[in-house]
């Protein structure tokens, strides 16, 4: 469950509401074209932005439409409370795993965050993949908390967040080795995936496979096989969104990107979030025509 | 309402639970020491770690203990669909203006953030005080933004984060002129408080008003009638306790001291937030000591 390509689709909003159908299709074209998970509520998901009540309706829909695919849940929240209540609720929908951010309000310290992931994979069932997010969560997991918190039962995933470009396989050469071997290491920022995995990462946590599972798809395939270059020109074909994403933020250009390809409905994002301006969704759209993309 | 001395009690746990009732003490003691206003739900009292409803039966324990002085409740969510319905529950608790800080997740933009003031401000009938904390909320205000806000019909009050050691008097001289006459510029950051009175804030936002209000009273006192000497030994005597807040953050050294002090019975914090470790205690005893302190 934690190996391989791992989905992580938008919520789609009409409105200020969860537009609960295009959720279902978001998952089900992911778990067709060949994830091996879906992470839904993660970041691109919205999960700090939605209710109890959505979060739970949104992980119903996406278990019935992942036609047993796993569903990992994101289950952040700022304080322990709600994190326990949401990982039960994510127990009761049949997600199969949780995803923790330590979202933060006041500075974490390492001791709170340790604290945080130890109560919740005792208080849980489900296994738990850390979620180390420190441009959302504003907190930065060391090396060292990262192998202390990977050593706790039940623990199952790491995922970290994009290295500077040139140093990715130095960051996961440098951070692999403390971790257990039953806990995999998985990346997070799209543009790095293609040489993470070549570099030994277990999981890609992908935003764009849940816009562009195919394409995702065939890239993690390539990686795992070792065809080096053949993943390399995979990421390399996408560099255009590469960029936007980088300069705009991945949840913007996504929503905008599926939008366009009529995917969803609407990019709405919930408000205050606004999505990209016109020019960047013009630059949206540049980028289709060079990736010659279709949904 | 927004000028001289704004107090901001903690919000007191007995465990996972609000304590109600020491809250209530909290506020009565700060109105009964002059406090001009009450911050009610302002990070020191943790508002970003209660639910809706606990949220609104603080406001309302707040309001009927304030014996008429006006409470000013902290309405910061993420969502903009929540923001406001924190604006209507302290409406109808009897509050007399929303504090509001642009809490975020995903990075906020200038034009998200003027939004949500625009909308909020519109929407309520009370008076916003806007509450720049880029150390909680992850979002920086640049003058140009402030001065655009603060021109907003509603908004009243702005609420700035302590400017470095020795370029406060610089950093308040360049801002106000900025801001329209009729909007009042409130300084955070306790050990700053009486160098931005003098150099003219109108308002001191101070969590330790919440614990030593009678403190806080006479060095607002001299500061407004201009006796920069009383005002500014006035702060020099609580150095000790400056310098824990500068390094522990004020909201866990404030805990710590009003258990201390005997003025509430529990420092607890929400979960994962944890209070000083012993050694920090122990530096809180002695400030305590050093500074002659009693509740």
């Amino acid at each position: 469950m934690f190996d391989g390509l791992s989905a992580f689709p938008l919520t789609p909003m009409d409105g200020e509401s969860v537009d609960l159908k295009s959720l279902g299709k978001l998952v089900s074209r992911a778990a067709e074209a060949g994830a091996d998970s879906l992470g839904v509520l993660g970041s691109t998901g919205n999960y700090a932005y939605l209710s109890r009540e959505e979060r739970r309706t949104v992980l119903e829909t996406a278990v019935g439409a992942a036609n047993g695919v796993p569903v990992l849940a994101g289950v952040g929240a700022v304080r322990t409370r709600d994190v326990l209540a949401h990982a039960g609720d994510a127990h009761s929908a049949g997600a199969s795993a949780l995803l923790l951010a330590p979202v933060s309000y006041q500075k974490l310290s390492d001791a709170e965050v340790f604290g945080l992931f130890e109560t919740v994979a005792s208080e849980s069932d489900l296994p738990v993949v850390v979620y180390d997010n420190p441009g959302t969560t504003g907190f930065s997991f060391s090396d060292d908390l990262l192998a202390r918190i990977a050593r706790i039962p039940g623990v199952a995933s790491i995922k970290i967040p994009p290295p500077p470009s040139g140093e990715v396989a130095a960051r996961i050469s440098k951070l692999k080795p403390g971790l257990p071997e039953q806990v995999s290491l998985g990346i997070s920022g799209d543009w790095v995936a293609a040489e993470a995995l070549l570099a030994g990462c277990n999981v890609w946590y992908s935003v764009i496979a849940g816009v562009l599972p195919r394409h995702a798809r065939t890239l993690v395939d390539h990686a795992i096989a070792g065809r080096r270059d053949l993943a390399l020109a995979d990421s390399e074909a996408l560099e255009p969104l590469w960029s936007l994403f980088r300069t705009y933020g991945s949840l913007r250009v996504t929503a905008a990107l599926a939008e366009d390809l009529g995917v969803v409905p609407s990019s709405a994002l919930p408000l205050p979030l606004r999505g990209l301006d016109s020019r960047g969704r013009e630059k949206v759209a540049e980028a289709i025509g060079q990736c010659n993309l279709e949904a």
